[in-house]
């Protein structure tokens, strides 16, 4: 407990890192329109939040803004697209190219946002050798020597649920530090593993069940 | 303040929402491997949430199970599949097809869940007329005609941000009733409109950020 709560203090709450990247989307688009300062209050309003939650967001983030005049617009877009990770490029392994594994693979979007997905691999041998938007997919076999070649940090799974475990473990092996999971099973791992769950199934239940609601 | 509470009495709780799908994928497994029954405690300990939680999310599924053999993994399987969402066909349209809304095109995953995406549209003049993965892509000016022949419920908006709301406008417009927005933007909608942000970038900063932590 008393652990757990030391870990707390350092460390920057979800919610929180959550919301920065939509202060960031909001910030670069007024930039774009010739902008220069920006108040948390006007922040507020566009992201439909709290102003003193806004301030109280920022403040993890060093940067301070300018009684009356308020945040340096560009100023801030740097410190924020730095402060999450988004200009570093973080060196992935995505593992399992089927359906939705080789959509992200296609998906440019994630590079410009600091993941770079340097190879894929499946157990299918006929998709060994293969390229999906210029980045080679390997066999599962052949992870050990491409991360000696690589160093990869991150490993995305959209592997088979029934996979999902047996996967997350070899991954881990190979010396891999975040998971990235796109699957809908709940995935065990060592404590010091960083696991973060996108379960787009789980979110279309969300939404199906709000849907429903309305229409009843 | 009465009329949220109210709302709240009748709606499932959103994490209930995204656990299901975790018991579903592990039920889905244990059937795989021709097992009959299982208990909660067996699932909270699988997901590594409470039993009591797991007991309380079920019990918003109408399904109950037997003292000592627990729930019938057949029919716990099709009853949550069916309450999900994921058995019924929800009819949608993708807004944007650059690279993350021609990825998700790709996706035929999310058919299996019930999403059936019918059609793609786009402003890029070039894009109109094409087909990925057999679903017709148009102009953005053809939607409130095509809305017409298709009917669809559900919005997928992977356009730039500085177009998400205005296109979330127009969507709704046009008799949308739920918006899957995939975009860092955070849209203002009407309330009656369901909103679903799977802000995937904001996923990838959550994790940046865990990273650094561990190593540091």
């Amino acid at each position: 407990m008393a652990n757990d709560e030391l870990k707390q203090a350092w460390k920057i709450p979800e919610p929180t890192l959550r919301r920065l990247p939509w202060y960031l989307a909001f910030l670069k688009l007024m930039k774009g329109k010739g902008e220069t300062f920006v108040s948390s209050t006007q922040i507020a309003k566009e992201i439909n939040v709290d102003p003193s939650q806004v301030a109280k967001d920022l403040s993890f983030v060093n940067i301070s803004g300018k009684t009356r005049v308020g945040y340096d617009i560009c100023a801030l877009v740097d410190v924020l697209e730095d402060f999450l990770g988004f200009t570093a490029q973080h060196k992935a392994f995505l593992f399992g190219v089927g359906s939705l594994g080789a959509a992200l693979l296609q998906d440019t979007g994630l590079n410009q946002y600091g993941l770079e997905i340097v190879a894929g691999f499946d157990v299918r041998k006929e998709l060994a050798g293969t390229v999906v938007n210029g980045i080679p997919v390997f066999h599962l076999d052949d992870f050990p020597a491409k991360q000696k070649e690589f160093g990869a940090t991150i490993g995305v799974i959209t592997v088979p649920v029934d996979k999902a475990q047996e996967v997350t473990e070899q991954i881990i092996a190979g010396g891999i530090k975040a998971l990235w999971n796109f699957t809908p099973f709940r995935i065990r791992v060592p404590e010091h593993i960083v696991v973060q769950n996108t379960s787009m199934y789980a979110h279309l239940a969300v939404m199906f069940n709000r849907l429903n609601s309305i229409n009843h």
